[in-house]
């Protein structure tokens, strides 16, 4: 099949710290390289990729300082895209909604997924416009705030099986990966460690926009003693990091859409202590993979069980539900069924 | 004439307070309907025109503190625009790049008009690209920066003849009316106005962007006794602010794309001070409606030169080179050349 996968120019595919579309991009694309497909990747220059890479701006954007401006760069990249959509037997947008009124234009079939939140007011009537998009959900909690879009399927996000292997937890202590933002609520992983009285491991990026809450609610609480600030990991470092910890906390505070740090942990063996919230009942195992909480009390809590689960299970049940080989298959399944309609989307419009 | 106008959603058009390039949009579309022209405006739903509205959005998005993401109400627009276009001769957009790939994709002529700096690094492959969307210029100096865009015409601003009457400059200050912010270089106008001993009178809106270089640079220098701020003001107060001023002191510190308060001093009859830079020489007549100066001293220089000019002459002037109406027309003969043209700009892509 021949595919074109249409990244964010943000960061680079994969990306070279945080970036989870980006990662996301990176996993399907070569995996769907590696079952024989044709795989076009428009994205940044300094991608790296086992389909042929369409550089379209020469370096990750974040990276490039003389940048103020990045929607240039994703209309110039959509433009190619949709320029050399007839090479194309589908194309799959990884850019939100930027591509709808240019791809519908052309006579290739397309779908977009969205990694993002739904719940930002802009979006109903972009979405009531757009009705006869095909997009494709990463949990089906995420839906819940725009119902109306024209949802084919809830694919999970999934990582290459060998990327993160099995670990033992024998560092004994909890760990928390991903951004400092309120969302992320690393104050909540503070507070529930101390409750447990285990030592905490933070890696975690700061973004600039999320600098003063850092700064004034989180900073303070890094001087316990219960408490390891470690910054911002690369990809090759995170398996050390989930592998030898007992859990992974995940005191998620908002409408998580998917939660990868999750599938991390579990591909590492090691459980996820998470939040009732957005995707996590569909990704985590209550009892199995981890432990879904309602509040920091019972989190605390659930520590104490961490050690009856099985760190070999958690590690088949991420085989079973969470590669990307599951997720491309996912996909594939998915394209050819918008293939199979034959006709673009734009005759219906 | 069947034209449609498409103008940003950030302001209502005409702006409730700043915003030139509604106020600009809004001039051109009232003109061209009372020239009997079938206009539609797609713009936010609190604008007023003689036009046909076609309301986007309820209001204005910098009114609605539930946006965070102003770009898909402009997907939306264009969408909308795109699914219309059979029902227009001409499509005329002010919203930069955004639509030019849905436009392109149309069977309807469209040009652009491009309001802001053209010095920004993701523009150069953005216009590589996109070399056959027709663009006006609104300046011949603002091209420089972009010089390989389709540009079929530089179109001066204008507004309406009888928008402000001439006044005496009675007050006898120096008046400064735009954006607090280090390109219009307001802390130039004070130490200008200092030298030259005048009163100066500071119209002017501080955005949220610019208030600590507000709080740092300009809020200590208005304490001078030469100096008074009166805040933002509205449309209806400009007409007495300009026309009581003896000049207008515009001591721009980058490349201007045209400066409407040139023109709007102009149909006050007060004359200029304006700094050699960007559009200035184009717009202003050294020595008949102001003087185009190098440094401060030349402007402080210049105030004492003001008194021999001839304020009836600069209302001639602006009535010759900087009404709406003209602007109208100038943008009427552009319409009927691309449509002359025939067949849509796509069959050549």
């Amino acid at each position: 099949m021949k595919i074109a996968q249409v990244a964010p120019l943000t960061e680079a595919v994969p990306p070279k710290l945080y970036g989870g579309t980006e990662r996301i991009v990176s996993y399907l694309t070569d995996q769907l390289a590696e079952l024989g497909h044709e795989v076009t990747l428009f994205a940044s220059g300094d991608s790296v990729t086992k389909a042929t890479l369409e550089s379209v701006w020469p370096c990750a954007l974040r990276l490039d300082s003389s940048m103020r401006d990045y929607l240039a760069a994703h209309i110039v990249m959509l433009e190619q895209v949709a320029r050399r959509s007839d090479e194309f037997d589908i194309v799959h947008l990884h850019v939100d909604y930027l591509g709808y009124p240019i791809l519908q234009r052309t006579n290739t079939p397309f779908l977009a997924t969205l990694h993002g939140r739904l719940d930002l007011p802009e979006l109903a009537p972009l979405y009531e416009m757009f009705d006869e998009v095909p997009v494709v959900s990463i949990s089906d909690s995420q839906r819940e705030p725009l119902p109306h879009a024209a949802y084919i399927a809830t694919v999970p996000h999934g990582i290459p099986a060998r990327l993160l292997l099995p670990g033992f937890g024998a560092g004994g202590y909890l760990a928390f990966l991903g951004r400092i933002s309120p969302e992320k609520a690393p104050d909540a992983a503070i507070r529930i460690a101390a409750a447990a009285g285990i030592l905490l491991k933070i890696a975690a990026k700061v973004d600039n926009v999320d600098r003063q809450y850092f700064a004034e609610r989180i900073e303070p609480m890094l001087g316990a003693a219960h408490v390891e600030f470690i910054g911002e990991i690369a990809d090759d470092e995170k398996g050390e990091f989930l592998g030898n910890a007992a859990g992974l906390l995940f005191p998620i505070a908002w409408r998580e859409p998917f939660g990868l740090v999750m599938i991390e942990a579990m591909a590492c063996g090691t459980p996820v202590i998470a939040f009732r919230n957005g995707s996590v009942p569909e990704v985590v195992d209550n009892g199995v993979t981890g432990f879904i909480v309602d509040d920091e009390d019972e989190a605390a809590a659930a520590t104490r069980e961490l050690r009856g689960l099985d760190r070999a299970r958690i590690r088949r049940v991420f085989e079973e539900r969470f590669t990307a080989r599951r997720m491309a298959e996912d996909y594939l399944t998915i394209y050819r069924r918008l293939i199979a309609r034959g006709q673009p989307l734009q005759q219906a419009v």
